[in-house]
């Protein structure tokens, strides 16, 4: 899939065909994550691939807004690991753009994926850590769902002129 | 490109031709940037298009790691705008997913770019927020450095296996 179409025709998908994501293609969307740009190229993530369904069933109760991940194959929880860290602070943003190739990478690849945020709300960053036992260097950032769609939502267009500003704002 | 070329072939560019980026192709930079996924689609975003050389060289007086920024002929601030947001923390996660998409755009159209960190170093903030007037509710968080690339960095894989657990750590 082109660049620019898998960037637009992109979107949040919560449902999913009930078969699992070949191991080959989860490899892929965690390699595409690793070569997300980062800081100092500190390359600061860590990844949970959950496929275990009870465990699926959990993160549901930990995030009231991943009732999806109930009836979802696939969770790859990312973390941003600080005793990887370089340049200290970065590994949020390192680790968002990670997710964001995560996504890419899946809608190109035919599967469909929703980010669920994790960091920076702390009941859910506590909550993933108990679950999966991510040691205490390692925070729980994002959890991508994902799963072969059962829905395709349209693309949605959300450029607005009206937030770019020219040299001075 | 395809998209996962895009992904794996995409390097950080920090030598420009000399000439300016047509103005449709800024555009397409930022309405990548808009596509990004953000936390219940809230799009906290505002962007800065800056090319007027003399603001870009006074970045580089702002941000040591942006020398190159006084031989580029164009700079894309991204921002949080605190007032957009309707779930509170997630601007800083929003912004990196709109920054990523924005580097892959410029990789796919035969741009090069470069991601100059801006959040969370305060004295950037500032200086920047200073140099182009942006407003009080609205944080810089990412400096994006793009023009025609006078360098052409190999590809670099960074998959490593021992980055990824199994459902229980």
């Amino acid at each position: 899939m082109d660049t620019l179409e898998a960037i637009h025709s992109r979107r949040s998908v919560r449902r999913y065909e009930d078969r699992p994501v070949p191991e080959e293609l989860v490899q892929e969307l965690v390699a595409a994550a690793c070569n997300a740009p980062s800081a100092r190229n500190q390359q600061p993530w860590q990844f949970v691939v959950i496929d275990d369904r009870q465990i699926l069933a959990e993160v549901a109760k930990i995030n009231p807004n991943a009732q999806m991940a109930r009836r979802a194959p696939l969770g790859i929880l990312v973390c941003g690991d600080l005793s990887l860290e370089t340049s200290p602070g970065y590994w949020v943003v390192d680790c968002a753009a990670a997710v964001e190739n995560m996504l890419l990478a899946a809608h190109a690849l035919g599967l469909g994926a929703v980010w669920t945020g994790v960091y920076p709300r702390q009941e859910r960053m506590d909550g993933l850590r108990r679950l999966v036992r991510v040691p205490e260097n390692v925070i729980p950032h994002s959890l991508v769902i994902v799963g072969y769609p059962a829905e395709r939502p349209a693309p949605q267009s959300r450029y607005r002129a009206d937030r770019v500003h020219r040299n001075i704002w």
